[in-house]
């Protein structure tokens, strides 16, 4: 690759005509409802009667969509755009209209008058197209709507990915955010062997929705230390208003060239280095500052508007209703020679058009941004050599994570040639006890290393940073193009990205409704280090709320499961890496926990996704319980066992089911959601009308809310965490919260009616061994002796 | 203020003999439980059996304690610290057992060898103190367990206290967050006239849990860049393991000198020139380089420790079981020269205390880290002038927000002078219509300003930034320094701050169970900009789900409120600004609304918190209903209201009683939530058996579980959000969502037993315009005319 010279006045007059149709459709797509091409004087009823829609960034990310266009055809680049501006819909609109790509897609958008007219009058109609880069928007992998991923998403599309550029547009209101002003620093991640490149475009336009932004009031060198500090090497180039275009093309054209030559040169010089020897280049990226709503009204009624906040969203209003503003409008849009841009029938002239690139390299057509098209199946390995040997029912114990670590090293050996898969953490690996991982691979890593290091590396595919939102945004951007992997986390931190979570759930369900869309690699969670086991951290660390937040979510695309043991979590693991276009959350402990089920028993159970375990209860082989103990989660499961091994010791006569769930959709309907067990299945497991004492992972009163159509409903009563935390023991935190197996035991004696009369002594000996709980810790600091050496198999004999 | 002279031997011994203490201190806590002076040998018996808490950040902080103590002597300042790296707490808990304060507020915690050994002991044990710097820990206003918040909650504590010193010591764990990249920019916001200052300290000391940081890991040109381009000058200061300690005393003495003088300069000039002119300063901070775990064993079993990642939890384990561990451990303790440090009694010598300060300017005694000592109660204006007048109900309409602004824009105006009251926002106030406030303040800002801007001027009460994380974490930080805010954001991105408002629920939970933690005020949220009406934005800007988050967390502390107008809104404004110590959630449209109740109506319901409607039923006024249309949030209030008309219009005989819940928490049992309304009056407000169709504002599920051990719940219908969004117009979103007026009337027809046949016939005429809706927004892109134009008043006449 070499620099190529600069623009000519011809070059320079086809991209000003490409980004002049830009415009012009990006201005139409809020005004317009019929005469799309200016062929006749502009009159009232050709304008929407609600106007709805953002103009401000369009021109920015239009003039950024055509010279990324021209780059593409100039330097043979494989690229893909994301579009960080929210509200900037209108412009990556035009591109993929103008360049054909919509029409390919969606007839409708056909590149011709009646096409263009579809396009302006669905544009933010109800039931339209939206304002923002949704998945409706072809070319995008990133929602406007909620501010901060663009830099995240567009590493993450870049990681593994080498022959691809990610040009990643940055508004200047969303640099303001915390994700994104912690994603600059993603270049610290980025391998330039086996890693594609990222151009951030930092489009300063100096103003959010009615404020000017912190960036753009920055003095020059100020700024540029920033983008220094952050780690790249800024190419500034500045419009004003009065700016000449042409001026602004060569100078942008300039700059990308500067720009890709520099990031071709990095890559081929570290691909040509043998090794592993550490050279992070400055990597280039460029500082384009433009008015906000550029090119459109300067001013309303003496009022300034463009170069202003006020050009956020619709900078004309009243225009059906006032004459003179109707005469504004129509000057303005024909300001940018529509009939010198469209022929009759409305197809873009050749000078329009000589910038797009073609076929698979457009920007609404590459593979890369939708990104099903490229997903292969994982090679997930056969879990028996990884599975622990479970002959008798809990008389092992395992540390869960340790063993699915097991299989996931499998997974990084068998993917290392195709690095389609990576695992994604804030520092939590090692301390989440997946770090047998690190035998076949390590932490990628670009930043200076130390001979104490461990298990970092240039060419890692483990990625971990102390922000959540980085490894969230990365993992995004690295499913939305084609990839699979996983996001393994403290339970109580992914509030964190909470937001984020539900962001890409709405874009699954509404890709779902995208007939071009292809299915993408499931978005996964490992919780772990969850709320019952915070000894150290106390508190501040026990939220198992997130199960909550992701159930009130479309119910076609939110999955939670709660594997018990080792090779539940086996299973269930298997299960997820292999599901497209659902968010799965997956709570597992990361401590030793007993070996409930054999690999067999796992498979059925979690095929199931809940079930009787028949092993731990004493009914009679068809006969109806007495009462049944339910149990979702690792340490609901453990007291629910033990509370059981009382009862089957106390109370023989007593006929005793217990129930374990896994995936806990399945206690909803099947009419609200597709995992949801059939009433008739859900009342065989749980009976209509028997106490259910059910000790669950998180907040009881999630099960109520998923049960209450249940028959049984009525005598159901949920153990679970109801914010009652500190430093403390494991026992100590199931007791604060009155989900020990004690408290369990009395739950059954208290809701199960005609029990024998020794029923009372049991409940008091219960209650005995609570009170001295409360003295030993307080004494001892450690839980009572019979808890911490308890095991069913010592129980059960 | 002059600059001081370099430091003397003296007082370096000195600095050096408490820094010593502070990390004898804090190595303790993390072992013994006896022989606390090590008066005599160690033994194993004098380690705790399960050793828990963090080592590798104490000895920086400690360092900075240690200093920031000289600073606050030498410079006469008011101080309080934030202590970023998580599980600080050793450090943090060893200076204010130093300097005395601990003692004096826990008279357990005396400054003799029996409250040091109670410090030891109770570290990191069942319910004693916490590895993090929360609340039990004297002088902190911020959790350490989740990173991200110290510079936001340090520059929140530093607006509107011009007197007042803020060091925030940022750990380089921290740093990698995204909350706390962006916070660095809150220097654009902060006042040098009427704002205190914010010395931040970044501490490099390289390591995460099991990980070098990013930042310890740049060249020190490209961090100084980094941080120069955020806004700051600068110091560095580097202690390397083999560092003399009286080498890195004077070094960072001379740092804080140099800091403090140039803070003080700056503030001066600010403070003396006249008017408004922005000029804002390049203020000091601190990057100071120390080892992890530095005096700690360099070595464990030949394998390195000190300065690298094996120091962060316990350096040195297996001590009681190891002889020669357990001589090393001796040995790093007996480093310290405890002997010298404390007299026979374990008193500190003169020599560890000379640096510390006096009375109120200790760090653990400042009233700033214990802000409910300084709050003062708000002025809130009386309500009547800025209430709607309501003679008839729902015969107006005005814009809920709007008339919340007049109040307060007079709250502004009347606490000009005070300046404890702060408004804070995502750039949205104006788009809130909150804007009227802008009238006696505006919008803070440093940065510079152009001729076009409006309500932007240096000494701003209002602060906007588009970081939802910055916003909260300063209003956090004005909360915990004594005083009051509210925080208004669009509904669907409160889940950005979910984490934050978790964390802050639990710092005011625990905060209440420290007997010397004063009440504060209340955090409110006033979010709007809801689901219902997103007409621009559509599906990316609907989720209801805060208020779910929210309600899973503790009862004595949350509240939720959905006030119906705008009488309602600004009765529940007025109530929690003067609440304490909870987490309040407002839910109100900016939309216009209709206006149901006067403001004494409304006083009287946001007293009761729901109560019936009888203007608004048909029922006979001392009989039961046949059904009962419960209400929550101004978009179902509407719908009920408008489904009731129908239902006088079309069953006449049917006697409906309408009612409206404000105060969500009313729904659960008293026992459940003090909010919670006792079974008798739910039941005469719902009736025990009658059917109740109730609209609510977010997901439809929340209502169940929180009424589900209510008689009424087995007839309990509910409609809300279910996920069923798009940019579209406010009458569609709820046909979508099956929440309309029309969807009402046909669960009542299908729900209420002895209805007239002619029911059937009425059900079907509202089946009829809910299909013809259907075409009417194909072709129109308009609500229905009899939708966009009903009004009550229409309706009933």
């Amino acid at each position: 690759m070499h620099t190529p010279p600069p623009l000519s006045d011809a070059e320079t007059a086809q991209l000003d005509a490409h980004w002049r149709a830009m415009n012009y459709l990006s201005a139409c797509q809020l005004y317009l409802r019929d005469n799309p091409l200016l062929r006749e004087p502009l009159r009232a009823e050709h304008v929407k009667p609600r106007l709805l829609g953002h103009w401000g960034s369009a021109p920015g990310l239009g003039l950024v969509y055509t010279h990324l266009n021209r780059a593409i055809r100039t330097h043979g680049l494989e690229a893909m755009g994301i579009w960080g501006p929210g509200h900037g819909a209108p412009a990556v609109l035009a591109g993929a209209w103008l360049e054909g790509t919509f029409g390919e897609l969606e007839p409708a958008r056909r590149r011709d008058a009646e096409g263009m007219l579809s396009l302006f009058r669905d544009f933010s109609q109800p039931g339209g197209l939206p304002s923002h880069t949704a998945p409706d928007v072809p070319g995008s992998i990133q929602e406007g709507g909620e501010l901060g991923y663009a830099l995240a998403h567009a590493y993450g599309a870049a990681f593994d990915n080498p022959d691809l550029l990610v040009c990643a547009v940055v508004g200047d209101g969303e640099a303001e955010t915390g994700p994104l002003a912690a994603a600059w620093h993603s270049n610290k991640f980025l391998d330039p062997v086996h890693d594609g490149a990222v151009l951030p475009v930092l489009h300063l336009n100096g103003y959010k929705i009615a404020n000017p932004t912190v960036l753009a009031r920055l003095p020059e060198d100020e700024l540029d230390a920033l983008l220094r500090g952050y780690g790249y090497d800024p190419l500034h180039v500045t419009a004003h208003p009065d700016t000449p275009p042409a001026e602004t093309h060569r100078a942008l054209a300039g700059a990308f060239d500067v720009a890709l030559e520099r990031i071709g040169r990095y890559q081929r010089e570290a691909r040509a280095r043998a090794g592993d020897a550490v050279h992070r280049p400055r990597w280039p990226m460029l500082v384009l500052r433009t008015p906000k709503g550029w090119t459109g009204p300067a001013e309303v009624e003496g009022v300034p508007v463009e170069d202003t906040w006020r050009s956020h969203q619709i900078p004309l209003t009243g225009v059906r209703e006032d004459p003179a503003r109707l005469r504004q409008l129509e000057n303005w849009l024909r300001s940018y020679g529509p009939q010198e841009l469209f022929d009759e029938e409305g197809r873009p002239e050749e000078q329009v058009l000589a910038c797009v690139p073609e076929g698979e390299r457009r920007l609404g057509a590459t593979p890369h941004a939708n990104g099903g098209r490229l997903l292969r199946e994982l090679p997930l390995p056969a879990l028996e050599p990884h599975a622990v040997d479970v002959e008798r029912h809990g008389h092992t114990s395992h540390e869960p994570t340790r063993v699915l670590g097991g299989a996931l090293t499998e997974l990084f050996s068998d993917t290392q040639e195709r690095r389609d898969f990576r695992l994604f953490g804030p520092d939590e690996t090692a301390s989440n006890h997946l770090d047998g991982v690190f035998d076949v691979t390590s932490r990628g890593w670009q930043a200076q290393t130390l001979k104490t290091d461990e298990h970092l590396g240039p060419q890692g595919r483990v990625l971990e940073v102390l922000s959540e939102h980085m490894c969230q945004g990365w993992l995004e951007g690295y499913l939305l193009t084609g990839r699979h992997g996983l996001f393994g986390t403290y339970e109580a931190f992914a509030h964190i990205v909470a937001s984020m979570a539900g962001q890409h759930v709405k874009w699954l369900q509404s890709s779902r409704e995208v007939p071009w869309r292809r299915p993408l690699a499931s978005l996964n969670y490992l919780l772990t280090s969850h709320a019952w086991r915070q000894d150290h951290n106390g508190f501040s660390h026990q939220d198992p709320g997130f199960i909550d937040h992701i159930m009130n979510k479309s119910p076609q695309v939110v999955r939670v499961y709660l594997p018990p043991d080792a090779n539940t979590l086996l299973c269930v693991a298997d299960h997820v890496l292999r599901t497209r276009d659902t968010v799965n959350v997956v709570v597992a402990g990361k401590q030793q926990c007993f070996d409930w089920l054999s690999l067999e028993e796992a498979r059925g159970h979690c095929e199931r996704g809940l079930g009787v375990w028949d092993w731990a209860g004493t009914e009679a082989p068809d006969g109806e319980p007495d009462v049944v103990l339910a149990c979702a989660g690792d340490v609901p499961t453990q007291e629910t066992l033990a509370a059981a091994s009382l009862l089957r010791e106390h109370l023989p006569q007593l006929a005793v089911r217990v129930v374990n769930v896994v995936d806990i959709a399945r206690l909803l309907p099947r009419t609200e959601h597709p995992h949801g067990l059939p009433d008739a299945e859900f009342d065989a497991v749980f009976t209509r009308d028997k106490p259910v004492i059910f000790a669950y992972h998180g907040y009881p009163w999630l099960v109520h809310r998923l049960a209450y159509r249940r028959a049984v409903h009525d005598s159901l009563h949920v153990r679970g965490y109801k914010e009652s935390g500190a430093t403390t023991t494991p026992f100590d935190m199931v007791m604060r919260n009155d989900m020990d197996r004690y408290r369990l035991v009395m739950d059954v004696i208290d809701r199960t009616p005609g029990l024998p009369v020794r029923a009372t002594g049991v409940r008091q000996a219960m209650e005995d061994v609570r009170i001295r709980h409360h003295s030993w810790i307080r004494e001892h600091g450690t839980d009572l002796p019979e808890v911490a050496e308890w095991s069913w198999s010592a129980a059960s004999g």
